[in-house]
């Protein structure tokens, strides 16, 4: 780290780094000019989008993404472009996915839900009275007395005073993740969340959830209307749920992350990526067709400029990342496995929105290192590096590679919450600019990573 | 300003006003807070575009606006709501508005135009041969021998690199504003512009021009679509337009500027505000429905949270930005008729986006006491303050007062010009969290004027 800020230092005091600010300063506007005038990013996305469509692993249009990904990145001559085999589960959600809800009066409401991915079904219409809860610590106060044979109701909603909404989701995510699991544990026989949404609607977000499947039960969201009703009715007196699924896991599949590389003057690799696989509602435009559509802007970008890299440039576009991750588990195995070198690496799955920095994994010092280029990045409207996170598929090289700077690309996150995981999450939500201002902002945080760190 | 620059500086030095400080960030944290939580914002600007609607300047609509603003104004209990008459002119659109294009060949396409706002009508179907110019300086070289009884086309895009769009905008406007004056110099019989809009799309933006009316000629926009359609055409050889509209001026008319005060300790004003009026085409959502509620809400917050100010605090709803900016004229003439002593003035009408900043019209002391600020805004996402432009009805104020520092309320540009003046600039385009978060960006540096500038 001592070379790093040595190089830094000079970059920004002796007339010859100043030299080089001033080249780095020319090339970086020449990354946003290209990315604004005359990228394919807005059309590759909306061919991603329509042409493939929502793509959940194991999917067929999963499979077809992956040729989609191969055949796209081939058609920019990169020096590599490859499969990379991993073994991936295989949730479907199937045909039926019903519910609604009965009071004492007799009235009935139907409720738009959404079966959480890797919930199993009911096995006809499952029936029972709602308990309603704010989070999993409630689960122990009311205790198995309360909760058997009932349906939990998780019904936290975000905390809008946070300016950062991923940390609104952050304190709600447990409640889908776990929730099935530990009312499962007094004995309730399904749950039900409010969809994690910043806006009050009528789309259910989906999104993943996991338990042991000693005594597994159905787990669903619903619409955060939906939920806001539910709350209305509960307040009222007793209310039934009636609610049919058929959702299932398969046998485990093959499936592939799909790789791009620019060969550099050595064998050190930076990895850049974003997850090609969405959940099978909506579009997957935001999460993450847009991450994908960065990372291949970086690789095309750099390479449209002529750019000679000092390390191997490798786009990734990770399978899986919605329930499992084993596209990212399995990249790092792989990356191990062949004693591979790494220096960083980057991801954007926050969304196609107004870029306003990067989110970084690391040390004092390699945050500082990132903050050094706050001067090249004002101009862009780029101005957010604190720690933060960087990224569920890049997340398992840390294991092997516990030093690396990880960077997560960070948009605004205003608006991303009103798509996430839903049938919103579509072509139409994504602004042309602020995608272009993505792929540029990933070229450029590639570029400066490959030029300043070792 | 040597006082201010000794508050600041104490204000972050000396023990006391660290306690100021922590104080500031307090009553911030509560204004976020109020705005993301219950804030009536989405609600109003809502009723603004589905109960009002679009409100040209001396349409019902507008002076429904203007109905609606005082009666919103008078339900927050402020110590003073008031009407301030103004006269404004009042053009209006008509029923007719259609354009056609015919080829060597005989093919026809209908185009999607809308005339631009104080045009004349052709009185009935005017029928030209085009010539397509990139700018107005195109015009003397092209001169009469080329130009008389043509229809002008022109048809200078945005310049996508430019990370500000509004600087795009500015690069291209002068088409639209004295093009048809421009070409009707050298015997042009109309003039239609591509429109002034980020993205190819199927929408024609309208917006304000002005002739001198010795030989004014009608003029239009069409979409950027239709533009790129033309340019074919014109490529391939001949082409012939056919207009009719009926747009046309009526008589002046009185109308009024809306007002809601908060007493301080003392006389000295702080204006801030919006416009009410809009065009005559979408809802005028972004332009500049969310700069009435950004500006509300910066009274109704620090009303709500108890604030009691050091100076008045002057809400204004003004009327005839679009077409005449009559509103702001009126507003500063008044000011000064009174003798009123004014500190700042503050505009939003840059729509209701994600806020990045302010900018500042004002000395290098007055920026740098901005940006002194700049800690306190930082949790909220606000970095950008630098020198630009405060706003249009804002502007009239510094004839009278030269030296008054003035702010422009600065949201990302990326999306505004998808929907300006056209008739996409709709309630739904409005994200609520990024309305709201305007609003608080108001409401904040109302409340640091307020405090700290003399």
């Amino acid at each position: 780290m001592k070379t790093i800020h040595a190089i830094l230092l000079s970059l920004f005091l002796i007339p010859g780094a100043m030299a080089q600010e001033i080249q780095d300063s020319i090339f970086i506007r020449k990354i946003y000019d290209d990315a604004l005038t005359q990228s394919p990013a807005y059309e590759n996305l909306r061919s991603l989008c329509k042409d493939v469509g929502a793509r959940i692993t194991g999917s067929a249009e999963a499979e077809m993404a992956i040729y989609w990904g191969k055949k796209l990145l081939e058609s920019y001559a990169f020096d590599t472009v490859y499969l990379q085999e991993i073994k991936v589960p295989h949730w479907e959600r199937g045909n039926k996915e019903s519910a609604w809800i009965v009071d004492e009066s007799g009235n009935i409401s139907k409720l738009d839900i959404i079966a959480l991915g890797g919930s199993i079904g009911t096995n006809g219409v499952l029936e029972g009275e709602i308990v309603g809860v704010q989070g999993l610590d409630e689960l122990k106060q009311l205790g198995e007395a309360a909760l058997k044979d009932k349906v939990v109701f998780f019904n936290r909603p975000f905390d809008q005073k946070m300016i950062n909404t991923f940390r609104a989701y952050g304190t709600c995510v447990d409640q889908r993740w776990g929730g099935a699991e530990e009312a499962s544990k007094y004995g309730a026989k399904a749950v039900i969340i409010r969809s994690l949404a910043q806006q009050d609607d009528d789309h259910p977000h989906t999104g993943s959830m996991a338990y042991k499947m000693d005594r597994p039960i159905p787990a669903a969201a619903m619409s955060t209307n939906n939920a806001n009703l539910l709350t209305e009715w509960l307040a009222k007196g007793k209310v039934i749920l009636k609610m049919e699924m058929d959702c299932r896991f398969f046998a485990d599949m093959i499936s592939y992350n799909v790789i791009a590389e620019s060969r550099g003057k050595d064998e050190k690799v930076i990895t850049f990526g974003g997850h090609l696989d969405s959940w099978d509602v909506g579009e997957g435009a935001h999460d993450d067709g847009a991450g994908i559509i960065h990372s291949i802007e970086a690789l095309r970008i750099l390479k449209e400029l002529d750019y000679k890299p000092n390390h191997k440039l490798r786009c990734v576009l990770f399978m899986n990342e919605e329930n499992g991750n084993f596209g990212g588990k399995g990249y790092a195995q792989w990356c191990i496995d062949n004693k591979e070198e790494h220096i960083c690496a980057l991801e954007s799955d926050r969304g196609g929105f107004l870029p306003l920095g990067f989110d970084v994994v690391g040390s004092n010092d390699q945050l500082k290192l990132v903050q050094s280029f706050k001067p090249l990045l004002a101009d862009y409207r780029l101005y957010n590096f604190e720690k933060g996170y960087g990224g569920v598929d890049i997340g398992p090289l840390r294991k092997f590679y516990p030093n690396m700077l990880q960077l997560g690309l960070n948009p605004s996150s205003q608006r991303y919450f009103d798509f996430h995981h839903a049938e919103s999450d579509v072509f139409e939500n994504v602004n042309k600019r602020e995608l272009e201002l993505g792929g540029a902002a990933m070229a450029t945080m590639v570029y400066l990573m490959d030029k300043y760190y070792k």
